[in-house]
């Protein structure tokens, strides 16, 4: 198998409309879900956080990513594989993120925290469950030098 | 836009061939990539944890999900909407999964926990960066009724 199509059920609105790396902690996004799915949300405000699943947006002017970079760029930061950040450019652009859910409303999600630009097309919606998802994980000391300031700049 | 095409950049071997719900937290896998990725792994054996972005294997025998359900469809779950479940059966069929990194080898990771019968696609592999994944989030009560055994029974 090569190639797997994905439906999109929904949609990103919120006020961004650029990539920025950082500053994404305080947005609120309205994620609306397509006429079919609207049954599909019932429930999902009885828990906290949700995972939103999503195609990034890539400029198309934009290189094709390199399979091995420094993470931003940055002269600080080790050579690494694709596979091993969090950066948008990669084989198959899919961001997953665990936002906050702010409300629910017919047919749409509020979240708080969602690094996505309006009308970025989100493919999948699952409730964050910690005794699947909140793992006690650890990291190399350049990614935590890479977060330094993350949520702080929102 | 109503569908998007994802690379398949790797697969899945193990031992297991059937769907259980439960038991596979003591799975190991091998994920291996397609040639052109190989470098794409570099560094990541420097986490301790990894998330697979895998298209689940759906049974076509099986029928097509319906978008509000009983989880597991056990009489003592209440009516929840697909978005509000993490079950395989959902309008895109992707899983993520926050699995252990046993060891890096050529071309390969192999992994502890991960979900997934032997040949499943996977989409995307992330590094599970505490600060972005690990949240203080609430579950209905149903949920951790759902949860109970899910781990023991491996």
């Amino acid at each position: 198998m090569n190639d797997v199509t994905l439906r999109v059920i929904g949609t990103v609105r919120n006020g961004r409309t650029t990539l920025d790396d950082l500053g994404w902690g305080a947005v609120e996004s309205m994620i609306t879900v397509k006429p079919e799915f609207v049954a599909a949300l019932t429930g999902l405000e009885t828990f906290s956080h949700v995972w939103v699943v999503f195609f990034m947006n890539v400029d198309p002017l934009e290189e094709a990513p390199a399979v091995i970079r420094r993470p931003r760029g940055r002269d600080d930061m080790p050579m690494v594989g694709v596979f091993a950040q969090r950066g948008r450019m990669r084989p198959n652009p899919v961001g997953i993120t665990a936002a906050e859910i702010v409300r629910l409303e017919t047919g749409c999600v509020v979240v708080r925290g969602l690094d996505a630009i309006s009308g970025t097309p989100v493919l999948d919606l699952k409730p964050y469950v910690p005794d699947f998802d909140r793992r006690r994980a650890t990291v190399p000391e350049w990614m935590d030098r890479l977060m330094e300031g993350y949520f702080s700049e929102s």
